[in-house]
């Protein structure tokens, strides 16, 4: 039988749709999935997603580092904010760090709350690696857009829709926002940066002063063979 | 001060917006909205949206013809189901609806709880003469997708693009789902019939051996000029 594959456009729908049994892939393209990402590759150990920056703030006893976003911006006194170009550093190599952010690591939480059987993050830096090995495992899979506070965001859409095109003939796919969203993502694909800096999340980007490097970053395609995935209360990487 | 636009994908979305003082324009293409207009056009008085086939059955005590649809299927016992053709009957004329809706009359009611300054039904059917009048009005919109049991629909998403395109010069713009409906409407409008023929409701509909002439009908542009506004409970024709 085949496995079955759909898209949902808000963690707030996720309530709506079974995800025990099934892998979710996780998806905060500005910036978490791709800050979260870069991370493994630069050699960190493992990530703990958290709700809140004072539960983060605990984790500095335990040696972690602590990586705290919110409204787009770091919040004071952590050791890290949300740009992937942060998680470059040599010296995050081994550590493990406590993480979180605006709507990425709900998304992550709320996924294991209703019990999905794998978690994992996508991102266009690992997407066809990503892609082929959903292909390769054995369950029915929810590509669950982050969103910004629940709300629809164009570049989590366009992701989700990448991966559509990419591993529809292995999947079922039956439902509306897969087929909107592939269909978006090929429209979109040729001018990529140019759609995406039109959306709310990169005009609010911009109007905070964050780089546009740290957008063009996030859309480069397939960069990393690794995925993100959760172990207990862990990412590490795969 | 130009007004705002947003496009609402889902009720369940709903509370994260902000509808007091706005016009809520509540989209059920298939079939609820297109129903209602041409109820409205057939020269019934007035439609009250009631929750459930059994809140809707009281209302037969008081000359009320009760329309009940759930699952795409009309409930049995009831005089009217959710196929517009249904709602062409002369007989109709001058008489009063109860009306309960798996999807439609929820996002009614539910815009009713919000405190919407006004809310209107959006159909193909009377696309631009909504337009028309939303442009007039004095209030902020939000087009509100009933979709399927709270998942995106694609033949309530591509309406709100018709609505945007159509509307986009008269009112700030800015929501990701607002520009990606437009988006999604523009490639699509060639070749509606198909696109929506693909979706989930109308394979449902299909399935349950619902006539394919349901579908057309409710695709067709500009056949009525008017717009069902809810006044107190009731919906009215305006």
């Amino acid at each position: 039988m085949k496995r079955n594959l759909e898209v949902v456009l808000s963690p707030a729908l996720l309530p709506f749709y079974e995800i025990k049994n099934k892998t979710v892939v996780v998806i905060d393209i500005l910036r978490a999935s791709s800050s979260i990402c870069v991370a493994f590759n630069t050699g960190v150990k493992k990530i703990i997603p958290v709700s809140t920056p004072e539960e983060c703030r605990i984790f500095k006893d335990f040696d972690f580092l602590c990586a705290a976003e919110r409204n787009a911006m770091k919040v004071e006194g952590f050791n890290l904010g949300n740009s992937p170009f942060e998680y470059q550093n040599p010296l995050l190599k081994e550590r493990s760090i406590a993480f979180t952010t605006t709507n990425g690591t709900r998304a992550i939480k709320l996924s294991k709350e209703m019990n999905a059987a794998q978690i994992v993050i996508g991102a266009f830096l690992n997407l066809e690696y990503l892609c082929n090995w959903l292909k390769k495992q054995e369950h029915s899979v929810v590509l669950l857009c982050a969103g910004w506070k629940n709300m629809f965001s164009t570049e989590d859409t366009l992701f989700a829709g990448a991966v559509v095109e990419n591993v529809k003939t292995t999947f079922d796919i039956d439902c509306d926002s897969s087929m909107m969203a592939e269909q978006f993502y090929i429209q979109s694909k040729i001018n990529l940066e140019q759609i995406v800096r039109q959306s709310s999340h990169a005009r609010r980007l911009k109007s905070l002063n964050v780089s546009d490097e740290d957008l063009k970053f996030c859309l480069q395609l397939n960069q990393f063979q690794l995925i993100p995935v959760m172990k207990g209360e862990y990412l590490e990487k795969m």
